[in-house]
């Protein structure tokens, strides 16, 4: 007998049909006399029918309001699924945030969850209740309804498979696991057994939107395995685990990709002390992230290129932001470019071996790739090409390391 | 400047559109430096759609997680209502039952108020902020969200003026008022500018469904000044108030009818003790509710005719209990009728006069329409006559108390 999270998502609940499905699949759990707690999303759309509806109320909202409005999605699928179960004839309740509770501090729209008082359902699950709690919310320290962002019920699950030391945490959701690839661009992509949390990390935050990037975080921090599977298949998913049990390690794990990227580039920076910070400074104030970031070696006119990357959103604001704070540096030249794709290749393997980067610059070159920006990370990869290449480079990738499946 | 409460029901708040323009009604009232609370249902169809969820969940719910379900659509109105008064620029919040507290009984799905935790909303209602508190909803003394029974908002408004002591409690609609009969089928109904809590009260349960019965009486238990009035015109609705307030009483104020009842008749029922109880203590267990009740004196063979009314919902379950509860009676026939309507003439003013009931009679038997069945209180008299005559009934009735508009 094991105490066991499952989570469901926005698709596994996305009509009364499938939270009765959902809920069999937890009453099986609990018939094979395993402690149950559920987390469930809002069923699909719900929650940006919400939000629509908030921005249709105001231009910019008080995210406290903004929080009670968008909870009610989960508020609604908690009772439910605890009604759907006991139909099923298995004991189980509802709990939402507050009721939990679930601490979070009093970031409205993107709360993190602080503590989780867990003795009451520690008490019902001994008792054979089942607890069905309402993802994706908590409580502020004054009382208020708070949520924990987009896709945060993964983020719930995992808070409170640590909260009550489950032996799993089952995130289940309408893929069957995580892929070494995107199967939708590489047909021979396969389904992993199993993934380190440092690679799910990087393929969370590198666009695979299995998990939310928080949850893998957590689950990382609190040692809680996590399984991804498919609400709609009868097949093992993938186990996110702590890399000491994985016994054979690949090199390379996995590849992603993500179009969300556009390059800035300023030719003819002075090369002087304080000339990044003069940059990067306005835009960090403006709330615009940076990620890959390269600065060429001087050359004899004693100015060098600079090229980083922020989100395509951003691109438009990022460039005005530059071009009002940074004209006293005397660049030459602003150039920007939206048709970018950054490709990673991941695998904590690669820590323990040399040449991965070697293999990636050859198999792209055999395609006639060119190389726009590179960066690393103890366990990745990542560079940029024109987005034209995208899916030429995924599937050379993926076979150059022998990630295709038979 | 005064203290009132605002409610705006489900036709008020349908769509975003008209939250905003809930939001500017409330917004003119703080601006002429009163202090607002507002109760807000669900929008529109919403509540409806999570019953229908609820009732494809299973067969039979535990209704303290269809409370959960359920209550989730004032959650989002409150939250809207709030985001766009602070739009309009007038500091507001919103409040669920929980948050309040509104503290009810534990009798989940049409649960009783038993107290407001008004506190904090005075506190911050005299420091300028309006106070939106979702409706329809409370809290358990288990800590569990329950809720008031359909309609329930309109208590949740009265019980909210009745704790804040407020002046008036204004019940925003899609009607512009009390009407002295339904304007569908009187052409010449008038509007009531004041209307009695008693009278109110027995317009609401004859099926005038302006206010939610128990909201009347909560008003009428603390002396709370309702005003029934439209959101969608801006004229002065109908105030339900004390008799006293009303200086010139109508000796007749309204006619009513509700086709929502069947007639049941035993025949030659033994005329001895106790055969009352024994007809209708069965009923009562079976929780079917009966209206009236007739028994005519006794006929020389000692027995007598008893006639009652049913829900025409409980009529085929009335039937049933009757024929198997008193077989043992010896009563001679059981026939129903459920193409009947009870038509009621209602007027605190007949209780100092004479002749009202006589003038009823007289004014049907002169359009040919025969009385099945009376029954009289101190303030209404009821009858019961052929479902055919409902138009014509009400308004030769109107005609006669002299109710028509000019």
């Amino acid at each position: 007998m094991a105490r066991i999270v499952m989570k469901f998502g926005g698709t596994s609940v996305a009509d009364v049909t499938r939270v009765r499905n959902a809920a069999e699949r937890v009453r099986a759990e609990a018939a094979a006399g395993h402690q149950v707690a559920v987390a469930v999303s809002a069923m699909a759309g719900v929650t940006n029918q919400l939000v629509d509806y908030v921005d249709q109320a105001a231009k910019i909202s008080d995210l406290r309001e903004y929080d009670v409005v968008v909870s009610a999605g989960e508020q609604v699928t908690a009772g439910l699924m605890a009604i759907a179960l006991q139909e099923t004839g298995v004991a189980a309740r509802s709990w939402l945030g507050w009721q939990v509770p679930v601490h979070t501090n009093d970031a409205h729209g993107s709360a993190r969850i602080e503590s989780i008082g867990v003795e009451q359902i520690i008490q019902r699950m001994e008792d054979g209740q089942v607890a069905i709690v309402a993802g994706f919310q908590g409580v502020s320290p004054d009382g208020r309804i708070t949520t924990l962002g987009r896709g945060g019920t993964d983020t719930s699950a995992v808070a409170l498979a640590a909260a009550l030391g489950a032996e799993r945490c089952d995130i289940y959701t309408d893929v069957d696991g995580v892929y070494t690839s995107d199967p939708r661009i590489v047909a021979k992509a396969r389904k992993l057994d199993r993934v380190t949390y440092e690679e799910m990390l990087e393929l969370a935050s590198l666009g695979a939107k299995v998990l939310q990037t928080r949850s893998v975080e957590l689950a990382m921090k609190h040692g809680v395995r996590v399984q991804v599977l498919s609400s709609f298949e009868n097949s093992p998913g993938t186990l996110v685990v702590d890399e000491d049990e994985i016994v054979e390690k690949a090199i390379v794990s996995g590849i992603a990709y993500s179009r969300d990227e556009a390059k800035i580039t300023l030719r003819q920076v002075p090369d002087r002390p304080g000339v990044a910070a003069a940059i990067f400074g306005p835009l960090a104030q403006a709330h615009i992230n940076v990620d890959m970031i390269v600065q060429n070696v001087s050359t004899e006119r004693e100015s060098t290129d600079l090229t980083f990357t922020v989100g395509k959103a951003e691109f438009d604001r990022a460039v005005k932001v530059i071009e009002k704070n940074c004209a006293h540096l005397d660049y030459e030249e602003l150039s920007g470019d939206r048709n970018v794709v950054k490709i990673s290749v991941i695998g904590v393997g690669m820590r323990s071996h040399a040449g991965v980067a070697q293999q990636m610059f050859t198999a792209l070159a055999g395609k006639g790739i060119n190389i726009q920006v590179i960066s690393t990370s103890e366990i990745k990869i990542s560079v940029l090409v024109a987005e034209e290449y995208t899916e030429l480079a995924v599937r050379a990738l993926h076979s150059a390391y022998g990630l295709d499946a038979d």
